[in-house]
Order: C-alpha cells, then structure tokens, then sequence
C-alpha cells in the first residue's frame, strides 16, 4: 500500500489545509477503507466558515467529511463480512456505548456516539480511512461507489419518511428552502407532482390552503426541511387530520407554532436526528432502481482540488459536489 | 314510562334553565334511557360562563352534560346488543358519516360527529335521553352507574396514555394544572409516586431537571394537561430522547416552544382530540378492579339542583360533581 | 333512464343465467350507478361450479360480481361527496353494524358486514346496480373504468403488504401458485426480480435454501398465496428472523406446519380477511403512475356474453376477464 | 477478595458436579460479581437430565444458571455506570456481533448471541463470575436480590406480553401446562380471574367455546404455554378476531393447526424468543409495586446443596428454587 495519505484538514473556522496524515491500521472489529467518493455535506461546510454547529464546536483539527464510499484495503482480525477489495458505503454513526438507545435499536440517540467530522471525530475526506466494520456495507456491483456515498443523505430521507410513516400513496408535503430554478427544476424531474412557490408575505394559513386545492385535499404528512417558523406554521396547518408533521430542517432554537391547532386535529410533530438502520434499505433501493440519485452529483474535483469544491458547495452552485480521493479511479 | 323530562337547558351565555322537554321515542338504531348520573364537565360549566368554546358557539338552547350513564327503558326496532333494564355508560361522540376518519378507527376526527353537548348538539343531563345504541356499552353488576358516567373523563386518560404508549414500566410526568392542596393530595393517593410543586418563577429547563434528579432519569412521556407555554417547554425539556409528549391541556393559540430540542431528540409531541374506542377498554379496567375512581366524586345533587351544582363546580370547589338524574334511586 | 337492467344471475350450482331485475332505486346514502367494467373473480367461478365456499352456501338466486367501476346516474338525498355523472369504483364490503371492528378501523372483520356476490347478497354484474355511496370512490380523470375495476383484487395486494409491513427495500418473497409461462412472464414484466419454479418433489427446507443463496439472504417477508401445506411450510423455513409471513392463499382447514421454527426466530404468522383503507391507498397509486395494472386486462366480453367469459375464466385462459356492462361505452 | 469460587458445573447428561474454579478478572467493559440468588430453571434441568435442548448440545463442561442477582466486587476500566457495591441483575444475553438484529433492537435473535448456560457459554450458578456490565442493571434498594433473579422469568412474561399487544383492559386466555392444584392456586393468588381445568378428552372448538362463555367474550389475546398441539389449535379457535396469539411454550417441531381459521379472522400468530429490552421495565415494575413476584420463591438451598435443589426442581416441588451463593448473606 502506497504511504500518502492527503486528508482535508479543518483547523480552525476559515482555516482548511489539505495534509498528509499517516495510514491509520484497522484495530480487531475495523477495516481500513481507500476512499473513493466524499460529497461535501453543508455540515462541512459550516463547520468550515463557523467552526461550530451549535453545541459543537471544533477544537482541535478534524478531518471533515461524512458522505462516503471506498474500497477495503486492510480488515482487522474480527471481521468476517467482508474482504479486501469490498467496495462499501460508510455510516458514519458507530455507537460507543451500548446504552438503552441503542438495545432499543435508535442509536442514533445515543449521546456518546462516534460520528465523522462531528467534533471532535475526524471524517473520512481523505485517501485511507479506518472504520468500524460492522457500520460498512457492501455495495453490489451495480450500484456505483457516488451512489454509495449519497446513501448518506438519503438516509436522512429515508429516516424521515419512516418517521413519517410514509408509503405508498401516501401524500406527502415537503417544504423545501430552496428557490433556485436549477434544484426547483430538479425536484420536479426526480418525481414532486406540484411544486408551489412562496413569497415572503404569503401567510401560513393561505398557503396551507392553497396546498390543499393544488393536491385535491390536504396532504397526509408533511416533511419540513427550511427550519423557518412560516413554514413550521405551513405545515401545521396544511397537513389532514391525523396525520403527521415531521422537522427536518432546523431554525431558531424557539419557534411560536400553532400547538393547539395541531394538537385537537392530532397533528403528530416529530423530529429527525440523522438516521438509523438505513443503508441496508437504502443499497436495496438503489440496486433495484426504485430511487435514482444519480443525478443530484452536479460537480466533481479531485481530492486535491477540494478548497475550490467546498468554495463551489459555499457558493451553492449545482447540487451535489463530490470529491474523488482514488487517484486511479475517479469514475462515478 | 312516566312522561315528565326534566332537562338542564343552556339558553344564553349565563342563562341557565331547568324545564321540562318532551320524552324521546327512539330511532330503529337508537336506545331511550332513564338517566342515573351525569358528571359535570368543566366545558359545561365554560358553555354556562362564556357561551361558546373556540369555534363552537351557542346559537339556540342546549342541553348540557356528557358524563352519564343511564338504564335502557326503550330500544329501537334494529337494536340487539342490548335489552330493556340493561345499565349503560353513554359515548358521547357518535359520528354520523362514514368517512376516511371512521373507516380508518379514528372516529373523533371526524368533522361531522354528533357530541353531547357540544353546540348545537343536545346533551344527556335531563331525565330520559335518547342515544344510538352502538355508543350506549352496557355496565357489569360491579362497575356503577357512576363509574360509567366517569368513564367520559377516564377516557380522556386513556386516550392520552395510548397516544403516549404509556406501559407498565413507563415513567411518565403529568404536567397538572391545579395547585389545591386537596387535588394534589387525591393525586398522591390515587397513584402518583412524587410531586413537585411549581411556582411562577421557575425556568423550564430548571424544572426539567428537578424532575430528572426526583425520578432517577428523565421520564419516557410526558403528559401536559395544562396548556401553559412554560409547561409545554418544561415537557418538552424534561423528556427522555426518544419519548413523547402529549399535550391535553389547551391554552393559547400559539404556543412558543423549544421545537429544536424536542426534533434533535426525537421526542415526539402529540396532541389528542377526545377519544375513540375507549369504553369497552375503561369497563373492563373497572370491572377488574386495575383502576379505582370511585373517590373521585365529591359532591352529588339530584337533578333538580342541577344549578347549585353547577355553582360548585364553577368555584372548583371538590374534584367531581355529580348529578343524580333518577329520583327513584341516587345512590352512586 | 332505461329501464331495462341486464343481469347475470347464479341460480344454483352450475346454474348461471342472464335476466332482467329491476333497475334500483337509491336509498338516502346510496347512488346508483351504470355499470361500465367488471371482473370476474375466482370466486365468482367457484360459487358457480360449486354452490358454495366454505360456510357461505348459496340458497337463493344471486347477481354475481365484485370487482366493479360504473358511473353515477342517481344520488340518494343525503350523499354529499359525489354527483351524477361521476366515475367511481365500489368496494364491494359495506359494514352494516357499527361494532367494535369498524369502530376500530378492521371493518373487514365485522362479521355482518354486507359483501357482494358473497350469498346471500347481490353484486354488481349487471347495467344498474345501487351501493352505499360511502363505499364509492371518484376516479380521476387518469385512471380507467378498469383499473377502477381491478382495484379490487389490487386491494388484496394492499392490504397483505400491509399486513407484512412491505416498504420501499423490503426483500418480499411471494409464493404464487402459478406455474403457466404466460403467468410467470407476466409477473416477471410487472416486478419480479427472480422466480424460481418449484417440483413437487422439492423439500421445503432446500426450497427456502434455494431462495436465500437466489436472493443472496433470507426475505425479511413472505406471501403466501397458494394454500398449499408444502408452500407454507417453505414460507417459514424461508422467511428471516423477526420477519413476517403472510397467508394470502386458503387451503385445506389444517395445516401441519414448523410452528418452532417460526415461533423461535420470531416469524409472525399472518392472515389476511380480504382488505379495508384501501381504495384511497390504490387511487393515488394508480393516478401517480406508481403501480401498471393495465396489461392483467387480457380478455373483454360485453356483458351479453357473460357465459362464454365465464367459461373463459374457468378454463384459466389470459389473466383478468373483464365484463363490459355499458353497451354506449366498451373502452378500457 | 476470597479465592473460592464454587460452582455447578455440568459435565455431561446426569454429571453434575459442584466445583472450585478461578475467580474470573474483569475485562474493560466488564463487572465480576459476588453471585447472591440464582434461581434453577426447567432449562437447566433439561441440560442436566438430557445433555440438549434440541440444537443446543453440551460438548464440554459448562457452569449452568441464568436467572440471577449478584453484588458487583470488581469494575473494568471503560464501566462508567457501576461501582463496587452495587446490587444487580443479571440479563444473560450479551450480543457478540452489531449485526442487523441488535442495531434494530432486536438483540435476542442475534445468532452468535452470548448466552449463560446455553452450550457452549457458561452460567452464573457460581461464588464469582464475570459479565459485561452494559447488561447488569442496578437494583434500587426497595427490590430484593432475589427480585432481581426472577427478573429473567418475569422478562418471558414481559415479552410475551409485549409481543402480544397485551394492555390496560385487554382479556387474555394464557394456556399454562400445569395441572398441580398448587400452582393453580398461586395462579390465582397472582391475579388470574378465571381458570378452566382441560381434560384430555376435551375437544379444542369446545373448550374454545368454553372460554368464550366463561369470559363473556372471546380474549383479545392468548398466550399459549404448553407446546401441546392441541393447546395451540385451542387458543386458535379462542382468540378474537384481529387479536394475537402469541406461542411460549415449545412442543414438536412440527404441529397441525387450523391455519386458515387463523388466517381468515386475522388472528396472528406471534412466537418469542427470549426477550429483549425487558430489564429495565421489570425493575421499574418491580419498584413500584405494580408486580408481584416473591410468593414464587417456595424453596431456597445454599450452593452447597446445588444437587438437592435441582433434584427438587427435577421433581416440579413448589414453583421457584432459589440457590443463595453468598454465604455471609442468605437473605432473599
């Protein structure tokens, strides 16, 4: 095995460096992983320009990087489900400690857990990664190793609609941040029906029922992902009885909501923190084509290039920035 | 069958009237039934006061109460479940369509459902009322007439506690209203293993954790019967990652409240509306003895008191009031 | 209107006749609807050959036919969702009682529930047929009389995923009793992944074997339609620990079966009673493109023909035959 | 520390020996406890008597015990939660791999879970004996170490329960195996409100139908404990439809059940293995009161007398034996 290891270093807020770092050895239940593919999350990036997300806050250098795949290079004596040259997709949550979250099978609650590039774990953005075996999946050999990295965000997706309790026919709201006719444009070719477009002065109430008379009725559940109290009051207020409103997005530490009115039609509110058991649901998805997602990687730079890829995810242009840290395959 | 029908009639805000109706003949569906006992409600008492309750507004005179049971003395052409004699507690809610609501078991969601009491439907405080026979659910020699009538506000209970899923083994904490020293005291005798007494100046996230330090750990659920902002932010603070809040209590429109901290940690907020299918449940808890709600009633007056006892009630004065509706037998 | 309401008859075993009845008149909640296509059932050829299935013996004569679309030609006084003209398809169940099954959602499990060609009541395989209009459901414009037809049998589907919890990423194993090419083609066009055809002579315990190393692991889900002893057997030797089997298929009244085997890997065993909810679920399924039902149609006879579509579908000709009942109309 | 560690160690079917072995030292995420109560098991009996239970065989010797209390004398150095001195319980099954049954929290049908006492894992019938801390929960001071012993017990009856749906209100038909006058009794002292005594000659459909009588009504659910075959085919016909019958006891692998009875009522059919999740609901139960279990205890032998105790169990004398392994504490 080659000795370089260039990894994507965050300092301090504003203070990114590309440098080398040693290969890290797969301890007995690891394996240790030549990335491929690492999409840069808005995560990385705000931890870039703030040096915190709420409660954690960076101080130490980290390694960023979340969204990503690679190929099995060393794996460590304990390990029996996979072997080296696995291609696999990476969960970045290992849990710790095995705590009543995760008997209960919600380890993502757990409060102790390692996940990348959340200070002060480093991430994988980098050439060798070392992970927890059991948290890495085989990919099969028609699901690419982008497709493997954007399992990632996905599974925020996933978890959310399970949390939602979407299925089929269900009708389902989201309420999207984004005004941009490029990502409108995109949603609409990945499957939404309708799309309706806010202004500023529109008020929830109104706009609830214009999501009603768009979709013939008033949506089952409905998933926000802008973290504005509006929207929060939107959803409320458009979702049917009995059914279900799920905060994806995440605003003010305080929001002024409508309880009462979701409380007597048993609106149920419900929250998403990252995921749980959803790579597996989430690789069978994409190995029998029931999602697409290909489409979403809009720009890629080698992993030597990755300031100017954060500066283009900074910018928001395109939708999905993938770097490629295998140097002799920076195929999708 | 006697022909006089003495009934409590709601004419206006603050108007408050015994007189005399007309004996019901029942429908093919229907049962006519001599009342025994009938709660009153503090919603009946807000009708008296006020005149309306959000939306639902008194328009033409009401008969009041929804807490009742009585025994069948005529039963409808189509009626089979139940028999001339039969002692029954009365549903309040019966829906009158068969929409997605019903079909799917959540009938108190339905918009168009028939509630005793709620304007402008008539309620069951009078001497003989007539009700559809599916929501009339007959009562075991041992439960009496008025633990059938108190099955209305123990539904309300239970409902929350299904919503919550609230188990043998669940720590739960139950926000309460009410500072009486009477109350609290019924409370800790009635089931309740701590009590914290909260005062105006406590801050919710400083509550929270008195309640984690008392209970050894955060409660799974929590149930939030007053409809404060503060306690509605103390619920959410004080819940265990992963749990559920229900909010029973209905205070202002808006509501400002930790929403972050509830979605991050996945504590769901769930509202409740009523109840469905909860009589067949609260018969069999009582007549197996597994809840005792028996000291719950305080006061009792016949019929014909029926404003007294209302004064009682609107001066808190007690935990329940009952009505005694039969003149030929008032015992509980 | 006319008069005249062409009707196909089951007279008694063996006995099916084409007559005149009456054209219905609607009650306060019914509509009356023009018959446009309808399919016939198995069931329907098993009333017929046989008199009977199971305890449900025809003792009178009875109109056949259960999986029907029509268009509103009479609306009862109090229906208020739908008006003449509309195009609806009928769920044939219709709850008579208001008992504890409806009242909690599983109204296919109230045991007088009104159900078409199931003796003794009347179906839909004529020109005018009346049905509680709750129970009919509007099409959009982009669904057709057919595949409102067909969202009958759809809805077994439906609901036995239900039941199973099938969700996007499930691994489903259906055991299919079909072993003509042209079936199994079929299914493979509408979704199959893998088939593996099955002797008689094959172990239950090799067959499971066979579709673990096929799928390359244990389904976390089986459906059973076949019936047969050897297929449930393999159903539970196949399905994953803490999976679920579903009995879709009815066989003999006992089956000796590895209930061990089942019980300690926590396999659930589930039946299905025909469906409930899913009309709604197969609209919106079917206008959003999510689901093709379209090519199962392989045979159509105008309803004048109704003997010889009948001898169609017993000789296991095609797939669906379909019954056009609108002699104006024989469009899809 | 004392360097005695006794324990019974099975050598082979009917070699049961009493014997010193090392006291076992901590590993990182471990406890060594001082063991105080731990009660015999039919299952340990069945290892003694048979040397198997069914795949399960002994291949070399292994101490037998699994329901059990202890103090904790030594703390590996990752244990955060437990200090020397803390009086535990003891849940036997520890998984060895995050594979995707734990992470969904489903721990108990991990297939390379440890487990005490079952071959080729050890058991806690010892002075001394070593557990990974993460699965012994401290007991609080108003609950017994024997309490805690019979936790393993009470957590089958928890998880059936569970797995039934089993709530406030439900009626529930448990099939039991045994006949002795005795445990009827106890069964009734414990809160059973109904008994029927079977006689071989009873057909099920009967004894269904008896039920049914007896309750006023079919249960919602039955919990069937015998294995016999003509029990399972009972609690079939018993069970309400849309209820649950959930299968504990274990009788032949395969067994002869009218599946279609089941099925076409909707009346699952829901094995268990083990249970998971289910000690920290116990000691809350057991804190609180809301269970009852130390009548159970009928006998209680010092570990020097480990031969007698299992021969009094071998003879179903009484209903719990307990073995005291503290010998400065012989307390319950």
């Amino acid at each position: 095995m080659e000795q370089e290891n260039l990894s994507v270093v965050l300092h301090a807020q504003g203070d990114l460096r590309l440098e080398h770092r040693p290969v890290p050895e797969p301890g007995p239940n690891d394996v240790v992983l030549q990335m491929h593919s690492v999409g840069i999350c808005g995560s990385d990036v705000h931890y870039w320009q703030h040096g915190r997300i709420g409660d954690f806050v960076l101080t130490k250098p980290m390694v960023l990087g979340h969204e990503a795949s690679g190929r099995v290079v060393k794996v460590g004596s304990a390990v029996r489900h996979l072997d080296v040259g696995d291609r696999v997709a990476i969960e970045p949550g290992v849990p710790r400690d095995m705590d009543e979250f995760v008997k209960g099978g919600r380890y993502n609650l757990s409060p102790t857990i390692f996940f990348c590039a959340t200070p002060p774990d480093n991430g994988n953005l980098c050439r060798y990664y070392k992970h927890n075996a059991n948290y890495c999946y085989k990919l099969p050999d028609n699901v690419t190793f982008e497709e493997g990295a954007l399992i990632e965000p996905l599974s925020v997706g996933i978890h959310a609609c399970r949390r939602a309790g979407v299925t089929l026919g269900s009708t389902v709201l989201i309420c999207g941040a984004d005004l941009t006719a490029e990502r409108l444009t995109m949603a609409k070719d990945l499957g939404a029906d309708f799309q309706l477009t806010v202004k500023k002065s529109d008020r929830p109430q109104d706009l609830a029922k214009s999501v009603e008379d768009m979709l013939g009725g008033q949506p089952h559940i409905t998933i926000e992902c802008t973290g504005a109290e509006s929207c929060i009051q939107t959803a409320i207020y458009a979702t049917r009885s009995g059914g279900v409103v799920v905060l994806v997005g995440l605003g003010a530490d305080m929001a002024s909501v409508p309880l009462i009115n979701a409380a007597v039609r048993e609106v149920d509110i419900r929250g998403v923190f990252r995921y749980c058991n959803t790579w597996p649901m989430a690789i069978s998805m994409l190995a029998s084509g029931s999602v697409n997602i290909k489409p979403l990687v809009t720009h890629r730079f080698p992993l030597e290039q990755a300031v100017q890829a954060f500066e283009t995810t900074r910018q928001c242009l395109g939708i999905k920035v993938m770097l490629k840290c295998d140097q002799s395959d920076q195929n999708p």
